[in-house]
């Protein structure tokens, strides 16, 4: 059925296709999108190959590149297959940074695009917030709405995962001036002083947030990120509380003393850094979380710490605001990471963005500003995006992709679980809710080779925080990918593993 | 020519289409795209008529829409006619805040979008710093290099006007401590520090920056924004030093002295904040200036001002960048608006938006980081973007849409000059290059008067400052769009001063 959708003839090309690796290969100039999924990973050259290193060099010349792992032809990738511009096969365990819902050119997406009543949305981006389309509420209905996390009804969309924290941000401290103020309008000083950016027009309010966390690299975003130096160095990012954020030790059943105690300790210095900084005059009008920290290193705590948080938030007077941005759109097996948490209400807002294609925030009807153009900018995000997240969304649903992450997930960290006990001196602390997760591996050098080694048998990976590696594969996902994935880790676990030991031998 | 591109058949549906005001109505369920500009405005009810108001209702019940001017049906709009979803027709001069750059449903974005090849683009979108396509520097080359303005060989994409600004003032914190530490890798100390966001490895430096100026609306953008309470109010935004812009006295010939003073006291305002910001520890890194303020009333300065800005910026080694997200991509006469000063060298970066589609920056070699991930984030922008922008510069330059911007401004703003001629009283400081200006009215109210009764007649136009009106068409109005216009608002103006006059009688 599925390939019935792109059965139409290319006008005026050559209708001879050579099938290969699971591709169609037009011999004309016409590229044609790939039509299945290809059956394993096919490795040709090294990773990048010659072709990604001509265009790394080229590109090189116009901007840093030095982040670029590979070239890709994204004709050729199809669903959880990724596939580079030197032919090499690759199962993506990483996506886009964990940014593609439902795999590479899914036919979904292909018809969406190709709907007459859908062009001109992608040509013609309208100033949403002032000039909305007529479909603008139907198509958000179908789509963000339809998936809007439980007890939160108001949405605001933005572009990127930067913007929807800095403007879920700039929704909170608006709240909480709105209350001070009761009800009355801001004086005439406050309207005069916050042109220079001074109190009390901008008054020196803070956001706390965690250890480890990444937000977003705007200045308000980087305020409460603190994983990396890369992120934040050099930058004069304004001075917020940060609050420890739980380190968990592994196996969790044979830790929860500690880990409780941890988690104790973390909620403590969370209501000290509250008490201490409104005492300073500094108010924490707001704090931000993700539900687990991904680039910091996918760091998890338990439901009842972040209920604890909640009831810490809301005894103090302090809004609770959960970045999504990576954890969202059903990757934890529930579609909102949060949703394991059962917390006594919903968070204040909540931000996206990623694999919901188009950044945003639902919020609680509190945090919707009075005034017209407060959280605003000219595009406010891209109905184009909610068009193809409104097919994702469908695609969710009818195939049930949550069950299937579940199960999925099950048997990815099952196996996971056995290569742990099989490599107790390669690797550690695995954890993960769903297909999102992660294991450490005893050093950033070594986490990196295996990454490299990974990437070498046909697997991509990605790293995150210190020595882990990040699993991040799409919602389509299944059994079949795992057995191929856990294959190619294992022969590479064992590789390491040997020479780990011949050097080990060589030493003694 | 150009409808021979749409002349395909609508598959199964009917083909029985009514001829209505320029644009072709399906009878099927199929809703077809405009095929051609409609000759002239036509109003069937008031605006925003019953359609939009019901929307706007609806709309209000999820999130916080009283930015929102009128419901839009993007489908028939077309050209330089936005058609709302009541059926006016109108003809647009701010065009989704001057982010429209060659009309709606032009046949190349049309087609663009319905090659086989661009397909896969709009569907899969990258982590662009890290996994880019084939044919990125191919498609960087054919849009964003081909009119990167002169000297600027370097080229960063982000994905709005907010992050190109908050990115660019990174780069020149990072070119300015790079320096700094003369070649030496940051101390322990800098890396350990910038986690929590405090000195040295977050210094305390500033971006110098302009009253009434827009940059954006995230943290750091907002830093360096000095125009509406709207803004700002209740936000912890940084303060840094706000120098004055020039306010110029028009008519420009007959105020050549105070204009040349007030500019040299402006230029001076800025010298003198750069040494005193300098010397209280905090150092001026860089300056951003808009060629011209817009958000802030179109206030214009010479091509002296800006030589002789970049004289003290050179001179106090603090890096120069513009602000062309609304100025940018050709309504100024020249692709970019700071062309029009003549600068001695390049500014050091250059950042755009809106009408480029894409958010981004250019920036000269010193202002490349070194290292990997600095500037970065998932998706630092969309590749489909880029896609729809080559199809755009190829347009521009067929075309030659900058010669013909110039031709239609100066009857556009020939024309104004009469009515500001005509009706002393209502108009004032009409000022503009190319296609992009704005004229003064009384007050407020009265400029929000004239942009509604200008709609009424089919004229969408926006305001700026407080009580300017801003002309923003795209770069394909042509003289009989102008003459339609000042037909329109001649007939404005003259309603208007009848009732001023009146008014007045009546108060005497």
């Amino acid at each position: 059925m599925r390939t019935l959708l792109y059965r139409y003839v290319p006008a005026l090309k050559s209708k001879i296709y050579t099938k290969s690796q699971g591709f169609h290969k037009s011999v004309g100039v016409l590229q044609r999108l790939a039509i299945e999924e290809p059956k394993a990973p096919f490795i040709q050259t090294e990773i990048p190959g010659p072709k990604s290193r001509t265009l790394f060099n080229e590109l090189s010349t116009v901007q840093n590149s030095l982040a670029v792992q590979f070239f890709v032809d994204y004709d050729k990738s199809y669903g959880n297959y990724l596939v580079d511009v030197d032919g090499n096969v690759m199962l993506d365990m990483f996506t886009q940074i964990a940014s593609i819902p439902i795999g590479y050119n899914h036919p979904s997406l292909v018809e969406t695009i190709k709907k007459e009543e859908n062009l001109s949305t992608f040509i013609n981006r309208p100033a949403l917030a002032v000039f909305p389309p007529g479909d603008w509420l139907k198509r958000l209905q179908s789509s963000l709405l339809a998936v809007a996390p439980p007890g939160l009804n108001e949405i605001q969309t933005m572009a990127c995962g930067a913007c929807s924290i800095e403007h879920g941000m700039k929704a909170m401290f608006i709240a909480y001036q709105r209350k001070k103020r009761g009800g009355q309008p801001p004086s005439k000083e406050e309207l005069q002083t916050c042109i220079t950016g001074v109190a009390p027009g901008c008054p020196d309010l803070c956001i706390l947030s965690f250890k480890n966390a990444f937000h977003g690299r705007t200045m308000g975003a980087l305020a409460i990120t603190h994983s990396k130096p890369v992120h934040k160095l050099d930058f004069p990012v304004p001075y917020w509380p940060m609050a420890s954020f739980p380190i968990l030790k592994y196996p969790l059943e044979e830790n929860v003393r500690e880990n409780q105690a941890e988690e104790r300790r973390c909620l403590e210095e969370v209501e000290d850094l509250i008490v201490s900084w409104n005492k300073s005059g500094r108010p924490v009008v707001g704090c931000v979380i993700e539900p687990m920290q991904a680039e910091g290193g996918d760091n998890f705590a338990s439901a009842e710490f972040f209920q604890g948080l909640q009831e810490i938030c809301s005894k103090h007077d302090v809004s609770l605001a959960i970045d999504e941005v990576q954890t969202g759109c059903g990757s934890t097996g529930k579609f909102w990471a949060h949703e394991h948490f059962n917390l006594k209400e919903s968070p204040d807002i909540v931000a996206f963005s990623k694999k919901m294609l188009t950044g945003g925030f639902y919020y609680k009807e509190h945090y919707r500003p009075h005034e017209a153009q407060r959280i605003f900018n000219t595009w406010v995000g891209d109905p184009s995006k909610v068009i193809l997240l409104e097919a994702v969304v469908k695609v969710i649903k009818e195939q049930n992709l949550l069950a299937r992450v579940n199960d999925t997930g099950k048997c990815l960290f099952g196996g996971l679980q056995g290569f742990q006990t099989q490599y107790p001196n390669l690797l550690s602390r695995l954890r993960g809710l769903g297909c999102y997760g992660s294991i450490d591996l005893p050093s950033m050098e070594i986490r990196d080779k295996v990454i490299s080694k990974l990437r070498a048998k046909g697997v991509n990976t990605g790293g995150c925080g210190e020595k882990s590696i990040r699993f991040r594969p799409t919602l389509t996902l299944e059994k079949h990918h795992v057995d191929i994935f856990l294959d190619k880790f294992n022969s590479v676990l064992h590789e390491v593993d040997s020479s780990q030991e011949k050097s080990e031998r060589a030493k003694a």
